[in-house]
């Protein structure tokens, strides 16, 4: 019977001697290579994060005191030692989310994986405790050195430095790596304290509480020191977080468990706010994650954790490889073309441009406001830049899209990879908002590629545009098979027609056209003539859309996008205004928050499969169409 | 004849001594004090940096150097030097934009009036210059020390960090407020390096400088010291900036030109980033504004410039005033009630309740996104969060509403100010997106009162609700008069029925009442019936209108935001959920970047008045309604 199988919460934590803790970790590791490369999920992270983990359930109580993790995909240790041991449908339906889940647990509080966050909740939860008379109730935020670039970090850390007497534990786990190196100032800056004489002065502390003191739940730091020395001695007052009037404490390694429970029991009893800076591996323990330069062991696929090869290798060729091969192709032609990514250049797929155009490319961090800020300067000085990021985490530069961009006419390209449902990491990956949010932007031009072919046509015809914000989005994965036109209408191609008249309009954005030719197939079966049509640029809406509308006797949209405000309302509100008053039908994805789940399980439970829209378009048609259904779509 | 007038551009500057560059200095103050006065506009801040923009014009190429002015409303003294002294249409239709405006000048870069974004451009900038191998091209932001607080700010300064042989000189406008004292770490940080010998040695450098060298265009850096020697000596070397790899100079008394010269030709000649630390005083020269605590004269309407009694004084009572009314009241109320303001603690109405209750208020900063993300966190400990904010600088925190809030079912009020077309500060000021970009927000609830009563009835029922974040939202200025129900169905308001059985269902949202209702009149001369509703909340749909509209033969939806993805967009989409394919047609702001001018003249041009929505719904109803208008719309 292992260690970690009698762990059933944190209080069982403190029964354990040292030997026993070295053993759990032990075990730990060998229970997270072994799980996560059967699902697949992030491995670097929470491997690094194993005596950590402990040590912040053996030094605070969750969930009175409240443990946050910032970005999330750092939780699975804290999930173990919480009581979800079953990891055997990790991030699939049903199982384990691949984030902190506050259904899951009550020890569990932020959800939201996009990073940099977890200082600004924990501020709010050091003011509620403050004001309502809890003070001793402790908040410990847990967050990267790669989510400090984010600018709500700064905001926070501005803002938690100001009241002296809030508690406030900050723990950076420095890893000197978010997806990439990190970098700036803020990297130089850490480099440098990891460097000082405070280091080993600490390390040296560390051991010698370790052999003076049994790890017995009772407070280190008391044992050792009366608590004004102890500070005194243990803070190093250095640097900008000292400046900003942060106490800071560290560095500490981050794997000497002794070292790291002692900080923390440290910070714990100060009574204001204080940075623990930890130094870990991501991989640790782990030989091919430790090794590995290009941290490919971040998140992982299903994989043989000896030989590292994948279960399931990719027969395919994904929208990011071929966006990627694309890029280098214009980068040879078009001198003024750069590249930016926020902290994610193997991803988004600018490895390759990077490697070729070094000094052409720009890794700002997890930072999208100043990708997209940064990227209007580049352009007012001459240049056209692709910003290239998750659909999902555009959301944090709409401002610097409209403003910075689209009010100063400025060629920029915006390149949104993992658009519309990615699936397992849930709700807040899932890139459904963008051809939404993006409709309101003026002048702001958005194309949704179907294939390969018009991924590439539509990326050169994106950079060619001198002054506008512009931008092509596509979706998780690999490419489908190539969709011929049969001809172009104005923009819009037409995929298929299943009959001389067609009856139904069925518009289909981008990568949902294979779907909609089946939906055709499958209505025409049921005695249902369309017009299939993939509109390419879905902002503006083409006039020749509203045209075809026209000749229809009902339009059906089909996105993988939100339903508000998307596509198919752009285009119905379009018709509106053209007086083109046939009834239209708008699928998409419902406008809620998806739970994780398999990508495939998620377009058949939202209906948007081939089946899924023929279902539902036909049920529109008998409605509107023929007296089949009259009155009766409603009647149950 | 004043000096002023003489000076065409920045090259008459460059001529003048320094006896002569103080007069200019007066001048401009004077010109500044009359001018603003009679128009209205951002007083204190311009009057702040009269000597640092004449330094900057002195010792920067403008325009081929790039001067970015971070917020832009202190770019006054900025446009008096560079051709542009006819201040008397300042911010109104046809007269000069109250910001810079490229349209205006080549000397002009940036318009967003959206704070701490102009180091984001400046980096852009400077890497441009780099790539295209024009490194002497020099870039210089100006931005104040409140616009540090902004996480944008934080994520260049990072960034430009990273490259130590990139020119990039940063000035910072260091005046202790934003719009009310600057807050937090970084204040204090600021504060301390104020205090620091530093400034003396500086100072006394400056002085020694203006008696030895005339101030006549050369070098006076180089004529001082070997530039090494010299960076040496003036670069105190402290604080966070170095930290993070930024040379600092600094502080500099900003209003000592042969000092503030001094310190940019330093900056000019570095070669890398450079802070430069100025200490100014927002309204300097005037002692009205010089004296004022509470900063009311950072922007003014027109008043009298010796009793600073407005020119027309306002009779009404503003939306902002009952808001911040009943949220006091509230505050007595309800215990857990919390106020977060980001640096707009006056504008927004949130003074009485900080009055009041100062431990449950919290200035942020410049810092919407952590005013979002902190409120979450303030939500899980317990409190109920009531976010006051403009409209417009939501958008900054969109990715916070959806993810921090909405995600975890928070229970946050968002005050939506100056929301819809505000008018004299131009297209970044108006809060044309939230009702669009907020219906993408699962679970929120969206109100848009129509008058007092509304507003303190809404506000309190969005305070009531516990687990989902939501919003109300009202225009700037004074209220109308109140609009009385007929009757309630569901939630929704029927305000006037022109008719037994109108055949057009008029949705006026929010304070579109009054047009709507004045709209209805002047339908019904033409002999068109109208029931004219008012649905409250406009976010999720009422059932109850979507009934509504079934009874009708048109529906036209009015709003004050920009119409893609709007609430007309939002009904139309229920109406096709529920299978009611009455014929809508939507008004509202067109979705464009509407130019500065009077609130009443751009409402009046958008067809937002009584007349406006009567004569567009007019057209509509002839067109859908009787054989009157049939083919003839289109038809021109």
């Amino acid at each position: 019977m292992s260690l970690l199988s009698t762990v059933q919460g944190p209080a069982d934590l403190r029964r354990l001697s040292p030997a026993e803790l070295g053993q759990l970790a032990d075990e730990i590791r060998d229970f997270l290579v072994d799980a996560v490369t059967r699902t697949g999920g992030h491995l670097g992270p929470n491997l690094g994060v194993v005596e950590l983990t402990i040590a912040l359930h053996r030094v605070f109580d969750s969930p009175y005191d409240r443990i946050l993790w910032d970005t999330g995909h750092q939780a699975y240790v804290h999930k173990l030692l919480t009581g979800r041991q079953d990891f055997s449908r990790l991030r699939m339906q049903g199982g384990l989310s691949g984030y902190p889940s506050r259904a899951e647990s009550e020890h569990d509080l932020i959800e939201n994986s996009h990073a940099s966050t977890a200082l600004g909740y924990a501020d709010g939860l050091a003011k509620a405790h403050q004001l309502l008379g809890t003070p001793g109730r402790h908040t410990v935020a847990v967050i990267g050195d790669g989510a400090l670039t984010g600018g709500m970090a700064w905001e926070a850390l501005n803002n938690i430095a100001e009241a002296t007497d809030r508690p406030l534990v900050i723990v950076v786990n420095d890893n000197e790596r978010s997806y990439a190196r990190t970098i700036g100032g803020l990297a130089h800056h850490l480099a440098t304290l990891r460097t000082t004489q405070g280091y080993e002065r600490f390390l040296a502390l560390g051991k010698e509480a370790l052999q003076r003191t049994p790890l017995v739940g009772q407070p280190l730091f008391g044992a050792l020191h009366g608590a004004k020395k102890g500070f005194k001695d243990a803070f190093t007052p250095q640097g900008m977080f000292e400046d900003l009037g942060l106490k800071y404490l560290g560095p500490i390694d981050g794997h000497d468990l002794g070292a790291v429970e002692q900080a923390l029991r440290q910070a714990r009893g100060f009574g204001g706010p204080v940075i623990v800076h930890c130094l870990t591996v991501k991989g640790r323990g782990y030989r091919p994650a430790e090794q590995d330069e290009a941290d490919r062991f971040h998140a992982v696929g299903a994989m043989d954790p000896y030989t590292c090869l994948p279960v399931s290798p990719s027969a395919g060729v994904s929208w990011t490889s071929v966006f990627g091969s694309e890029l280098l192709a214009l980068g040879a032609e078009r001198p003024d073309v750069v590249a930016i990514t926020a902290a994610m250049l193997q991803p988004v797929g600018l490895a390759k441009f990077a490697a070729e155009y070094p000094e052409r490319t720009f890794d700002v961090g997890i930072a999208e406001q100043h990708a997209v800020a940064s990227a209007a300067g580049l352009a007012t000085g001459g240049l056209h830049p692709v910003v290239a990021v998750y659909a999902t985490f555009l959301n944090r530069a709409f401002d610097q899209v409209l403003m910075d961009v689209a009010l100063h006419k400025l060629g920029v390209t915006f390149v949104l990879d993992r658009a519309g449902v990615t699936g397992n990491d849930g709700a807040s990956h899932n890139g459904m908002w963008d051809m939404s949010l993006l409709q309101v932007v003026p002048g702001l031009r958005l194309a949704a590629p179907r294939d390969a072919d018009q991924l590439r046509a539509q990326l050169r015809e994106a950079v060619d545009v001198p002054d506008a914000p512009t931008v092509v989005r596509f979706p998780k994965g690999d490419l489908g098979p190539a969709v011929p036109a049969l001809e172009r209408i104005g923009g819009v191609d037409v995929l298929q027609r299943t009959g001389p008249t067609p009856e139904i309009l069925l518009v289909a954005v981008g990568a949902m056209a294979p779907a909609c030719l089946d939906a055709a197939a499958l209505l025409l079966a049921e005695g249902f003539t369309c017009t299939v049509v993939d509109p390419r640029w879905v902002k503006p809406v083409d006039p020749a859309l509203t045209e075809l509308a026209a000749a229809h006797r009902l339009v059906v949209t089909v996105e993988d996008n939100g339903r508000a405000g998307g596509v198919g309302s752009a285009i119905a509100q379009a018709m509106r205004d053209a007086d083109v008053d046939v009834p239209l039908r708008d699928l998409g994805i419902p406008q809620e928050f998806l739970a994780h789940a398999g990508r495939g399980e998620l377009m058949e439970e939202i209906g948007l499969t081939g089946t899924g829209v023929a279902a539902q378009t036909a049920v529109f048609a008998k409605y509107l169409l023929t007296d089949r259904g009259a009155n009766q779509r409603h009647a149950g």
